[in-house]
């Protein structure tokens, strides 16, 4: 990877002690101002970082909140409208989380303009979801105001509770809503394609949770680009309503897929995409640079995969590669996962980044690669 | 604007005494002959200033109810059948009007004959809907003997509650209807085009509120005839139900598209026009023939760009062709703004005018233009 | 009319005491066979009254219930068994009648095997559809073993309450289920076609209200074979349901429709014939054979039409034929209204013929065109 | 038929004792093994029986339970995943059979894998839908982890509940979903083929069915093939949903429909079988190998067609037959039934094979002929 910096604007790290100043009175405009002018600057790094294909100039119509600077873009080619941050729940539910802590982290989001939440069925077991419903519900926040996605998963008991047959997506969905407490989410995803349930059955059942209220809209996850074709096509033949967005892994080291391949797909049919693991599950936070620390999640038993991984040879590249982007992202002003995150929304083609952050830390700081200035006092103070 | 009089019936003014004792006893029939009369001669009248294209005979059956002469048309080429003056709530429950003065205003119209109450999300931030929904409620009037009609806007603060998203739809609608107390409306309108969502989620999700009984049709408002067309085909294309009607801005000096462009509309494809503003904004009630006086909407500095219209040449230029034609309604036995109701009216392919009057006393005026004998003593007394 | 008579069954009448001896008893078996055999003797006398075409032979399978001896057919090409004589409530709920002789004549038809209820929303405006709904409560007969039928008029006060609007549909359906206090009819039919709102509308309209469980099967009342063919055909265009029935008047002096036109419709598309006032509003009883008695229902004020039409000379013409009808009933040991009933069922295109019997006895008696022996002392005893 | 028998595995039944002993502490590992390695063995034997059609490898994508053995296999292509062998109720809860020994033998099943339970509106005139519904309710099982099957007949009083009808399908259902307090089965099936009822009428109420989110799917029992094509193309042509499976008689001695004539359908169209009556109305059992003993079915009064049937020349030649079947099954060690029902799972077109045992004995046997080693202790102990 070829590295090369344009910096066209001045070095903002200076004026992070005003801007503080400034931000504690109010998330007032030159504040903001700065913040995107340094999220320009980044954008245009990232960029630079290069991509596999000459970059099409996609317009999602992108607009910006005026108190939090969060950018707003269309779910794919629909209406539907997104903060290009989101919150993942995965990690962030997933593990012995408490209710408070996620309810911090949701109401930093939230406040911060994210109106993007993701889950699963299979999040915790199902805890992600009656956690993020009931702090939704306690918190009083406007139903119209939110888009609560979830995924239809692998992970039921039963041989029936798998897959993606006209069963298990409507049972599937209506133990969603259930433990979400709602009337029905914005997107459902079919999360992994499923070989055995005819595409024809998978897309009239998505079809059917729509037209009876329990989703506005569906989506793909861990398809390739071809089944997303093939439930296109399926859709156009029997009029019904086709996917509009399919979630992929997407970082500095897992390119091809989001790059390549699903910007055919939005020119054609309007697919967008919706990423997760900006951060390549913590590689990219740098702490990993020297090996694998005591604290860390690769440290964990359960995360032996990503600890090998981490220390593979190819492991090893990867941290070297991170060690020439570090005095980059210094002299944006940032740091080295703002940079990354950044790095994926320099794609027009991405419609939303989900940000797996399990601290109110991490996420303040994830969330600064669109507001860089000091957003921890802007957001958890402020208001 | 070429002004040719064609005085062929005699003039009424002179029996107005007679009318008045007359139609103090009841809404008898020479009274109401009487007022048919009228109506021809203002309509012959208006039909002779002129319009941009051959006048196309339309043949919308056009019906009179006995007992208070009002005139039925269908929406559109569709079977729904509007009184060919509605009542608009945009001024009228704007501003800071009591609950009492709309009650009255909407039973003195619903007392001349008017089945057709429009209004809008955002009227008044959905203070509009609520009173409106309420007054039904209390004066019990049937539902079935009324056409409610209301408006998704752009009023909404969340990027997501704005635009023609399925999601703000189906929202959007789902709120209208609560605050009208309603469980469904009769025409639901996409205010202005989104050219950010794709035609196909916007008719689809129009079908899908029609199909889960939130409302009856779906209609268009300051659509392009280009955008309406689109609508239409690809309601064909996917075999999805097509709007029936577009509301738009009509009246002496707007008279474009709603003479040039619906028109062919309304014989290809049968969408009807639903218009407002037909006194332009208060300017054809004659009250700025000498300026903007002191108690007037123009006065009020959330109006200063009616104000600024008003005294601009072009608004001098209007009101000098006003004056024009006040001695033609005076020789009529009616009022200026009667005349240019009724102006309206004679549009055949013009379903319905509202009326955004905001006191009693213009209403009944503007309900003259149809019931032109002292319709103030008929209407508020006899019953 | 040429009247030729082909007596091939011995005449039943001197086996009346037996028959009413026995079946006093139960609807034996020998009773039944016996009721069977004069039916048939009727019809091949009712035959060869003649018909305008030559006659299909079309196989509505029928068959006969045991213990009643009524004949069961498809309506139309569907599904739908129905009663080939079935209770019409207009005349029969129509007047002052008492509830007590509306569940009276319920009764006598439930319990002689009809299984087919008409009404109309306008039928005593709306009494009748209340005092049907509520004696089916009452009786508490299995809403699956009913066939309910209700017809969408032009009775309504409100220009929208009119016509076939996809409002009125959708309204009056609804109100006529709530004073049936039923979830559902069986077939709900427009009655008299709407040139005023677009084919389109009304089939999307009744379609809805099938896929909404408001009703089973939709039909049409007093439309021609041609709009009956453009419904059919818009069906077919956008993939919505068809009618199934055509409700017709057909009776000895009134055959056009039902002879040459409808056998087209139901071989080419379906549809059947549900007919009424197979008795020519009591012309063919017999009783004004020498003029209108003081106590008949066309010496009734409102009746007067009915009254011109009998002394007529057309309306001579028709008491002559009777005449010669007179004694081929009594050789078949039937009455004339019987023999008419028999002869509308003659043809197999019919359906169903509804009765508008006013008391217990006509209807008993009019039933017997089916059941010939006894049938009051079978049924009103018996059970 | 020529039987001819290659042994290729141990035999397995002097590890019975073994087995006996490990199975009484878990369903652990070897045992399973054991199970399959003997299930394999009995369907290499039943293969070699012969098949009147060159065997299509049809690719069910079979998948086994850890816990219990159970196989699964997709309904038909359809994604639903159902226990290759299920429970039929029409003779198990068809008799004087207690709720407790009901309650047992669903027991029994559910805790050997069977997901998959069929009833019918009819079996013990719909009291099997009342136990089946209460025993699922009383269990507490997950209503996603149950395929709940039930079939529309003609076992109505009235003609109007009879037949395949719109109205039929429609409160039929509703009928059966009232016995078994379900809000929806999985399959419904369309019992015997309506010739009198047009086959758009059947499939569009199908679909409306399952569109109301009263079934799931739609299957067919007792059609030709040529029946259930015209079904499918129906529901092609007006984009309907067609069926999943058929519901077919399956055993030694009735062999041609599930042998010759589905495999094309479910190659062509994807409809898959669930068969009926493995041992030949218990024909297979052995115990009418001379004669019909007094306490046996066939004894009954209202089962003389089963004697007679038994007893006749074609039914000897039967019990020939199945004397040269018994050593075989004796040398795997499984029993002449369990042979049976193995042989009629080595069809892999077929989905699943209902039992219909009516003691806890019958039924734990039948189950062995996939889990083999002692099923009795296993399943009634262990948990």
């Amino acid at each position: 990877m070829q590295v090369s910096i344009a910096c066209t604007e001045h070095n903002l790290k200076s004026r992070n002690g005003e801007d503080r100043l400034l931000s504690k009175q109010s998330s007032n405009a030159p504040n903001v101002n700065a913040a995107r002018a340094k999220f320009r600057t980044v954008a245009i790094i990232a960029r630079s970082l290069g991509t596999f294909t000459p970059q099409h100039h996609i317009s999602l119509k992108e607009s910006t909140a005026k108190q939090t600077g969060m950018k707003y873009r269309n779910l794919g080619k629909s209406g539907l409208r997104v903060s290009c941050l989101g919150l993942g729940t995965w990690v962030t539910f997933g593990g012995q989380i408490s209710d408070e802590v996620a309810e911090r982290l949701m109401t930093i989001a939230y406040e911060s303009g994210v109106n993007l939440f993701d889950t699963a069925e299979v999040y915790a077991a199902g805890k992600a979801e009656v956690i993020l419903g009931s702090i939704i519900k306690k918190k009083g926040w406007r139903r119209s105001s939110l888009v609560i996605t979830t995924k239809l998963y692998w992970g039921g008991k039963a041989e029936t509770e798998r897959g993606l047959s006209r069963k298990h997506i409507i049972e599937g969905l209506k133990g969603s809503l259930q433990r979400l407490q709602l009337e029905y989410v914005d997107v459902v995803f079919a999360n992994r394609p499923d070989s055995n349930t005819p595409m024809e059955e998978i897309v009239r059942a998505m079809t059917h949770v729509i037209n009876q209220g329990m989703a506005m809209y569906w989506g793909t996850s861990r398809w390739s680009a071809m089944e997303i074709m093939e439930a296109y096509s399926v859709a156009r033949q029997f009029n019904m309503i086709p996917p509009v967005c399919e979630q992929a892994e997407y970082h500095l080291f897992q390119r091809e897929k989001v790059e390549v391949q699903l910007p055919e797909l939005y020119h054609k049919i309007g697919v967008g995409a919706m990423t997760w693991s900006p951060l390549a599950c913590g590689i990219i936070s740098g702490k990993y640079g020297n090996g694998v620390p005591e604290s860390s999640r690769a440290s964990l038993k359960c995360y032996q995969w990503l600890k090998e991984r981490i220390v593979s040879e190819e492991g090893r590249k990867q941290q070297n590669k991170l060690k020439d982007l570090s005095p980059i992202a210094e002299r944006l002003g940032c740091t080295l996962p703002q940079l990354a995150v950044a790095w994926c929304l320099r794609n027009e083609g991405v419609s939303s980044v989900l940000l797996g952050s399990s601290t109110p830390e991490q996420l303040i700081e994830n969330l600064g690669a669109i507001q860089a200035s000091s957003p921890k006092d802007d957001i958890t103070c402020g208001k």
